[in-house]
């Protein structure tokens, strides 16, 4: 059972994890940080105490420390009670969501292992935006698809926003990096995929059209505003778009992800 | 043409429109304020531009003024030259993309205009998040659904942060209310669409078993947290599903609109 521990000084040393979590030269969540997992709000603690990722505290209301009791049973690390006048002076702002848990980042598959075991992923080339990288995860968890390749250009999966986003489900869906135009292209090809690489060109294959349910898919995504570059999609088995209306020109990324990532099913 | 006025007062009385955005109490896009439609940064004024909406003014950088000088060339408006601290002081805080617009409301059609020229239709019963709205409307845009029914609880599409997030296509796809679950129901019909409900529900039919994509579709969606009401559902003709992998519970609801618009292709 986590150790409850009442705190009423925002300064007592023992929530060092979630002290200053904006201000960006302290952030753990960040390279040069302590490269902390933040998570924040019951459904996404939950996800965290169900991931194979290390737990290292927990810092909540009384009403959540309650509220998690039944997932709290098994472990032991400290849960810190606090009101949320002292939660706030600690973390650097006022928490709606009433509770928060860290844990150490957990050793990730190599691309190679994740593919031995998967049936779809999805390769990112340059989404840097966080809450759109934590969407993708989020889509990939609720619609079966099997892992997360990150190649050049992406951000930080881990990151507290992309946490959030998520849901949690970063925690659960299994990403590596991929040294994509590298040997990456071999690698999926050496584990059976065919790579699907999802442009707004017009002359790729309509979605509905490209039978992506068969076999082993890998569904290649560029950031929002560039989209991917000439280089990725020469290098992909078949280029795909999502039928879309005259004069818009282009879905979110995320989106997009999703509703290609639900053509698998 | 657009007539360029330098401004270098952020108290200039010629700026009302645009002062304290963020304000409660003076927002001019929120009742009781003007009801006025504001555009943020170049694509969605370009897209202000090009709707019925009644353009009043704009206010920019001198880059931005340039920049937009062909969408500007048939505009009988001002458009308010200011540097980026005055715009800021006016405004209320920095503005990273460089230009505003101001627009009336337009009449919208009402339900039944907008049915007897439609084929697909979303229909929103408490969709109360703006952002969640906005992104409804860009994949509206994006996948050709053509117009949207705000139900009961549904916030007002035109608000700004709704109106950034669409990227502009709410001003665009048409949107009436509907008196849903009143003769909401009968007006669909008598139109003559189908009503699918999007729920997560274990009986609901999978959307790829839906054929959702012959005749009049009319996709009902319900807030993210508890979802359509079961009165809601029943009204409709079929529940339709997304599948989903275990223990996840839900998709965001604009991601899910956006995989049922597009299995309507």
């Amino acid at each position: 059972m986590a150790q409850r521990i009442d705190i009423d000084d925002p300064a007592d040393p023992r929530l060092a994890d979630f002290r200053d979590l904006k201000r960006a030269d302290r952030r753990p969540d960040r390279p040069g940080g302590k490269g902390l997992v933040i998570a924040e709000g019951t459904v996404v603690v939950r996800r965290m105490i169900a991931s194979p990722y290390p737990m290292r505290a927990l810092l909540g209301v009384a009403r959540r420390y309650h509220e998690l009791a039944d997932d709290l049973a098994h472990l032991d690390v400290p849960f810190f009670v606090a009101d949320a006048e002292v939660m706030a002076a600690a973390v650097g702002f006022h928490l709606n969501r009433g509770v928060l848990a860290t844990a150490d980042r957990a050793p990730q598959p190599d691309a190679a292992g994740l593919l031995a075991a998967a049936r779809s992923v999805a390769v990112l080339e340059g989404v840097g935006d966080h809450e759109n990288l934590g969407s993708i995860f989020r889509n990939a968890a609720a619609l079966g698809v099997d892992g997360v390749l990150l190649a050049a250009g992406c951000a930080d999966p881990l990151y507290r926003r992309s946490v959030r986003v998520s849901m949690g489900h970063v925690l659960a869906v299994p990403f590596a990096t991929l040294p994509w135009l590298d040997d990456g292209v071999d690698l999926l090809h050496a584990n059976g995929f065919r790579i699907a690489a999802l442009t707004p060109r017009a002359d790729a294959v309509p979605l509905g059209s490209a039978g992506l349910a068969a076999g082993k898919t890998a569904i290649l995504l560029g950031s929002e505003g560039p989209g991917l570059t000439d280089a990725a999609i020469a290098a992909a088995d078949l280029a795909v778009r999502i039928p879309m209306s005259r004069d818009v020109d282009s879905l979110n990324v995320a989106t997009a992800a999703a509703i290609a990532f639900a053509s698998l099913a």
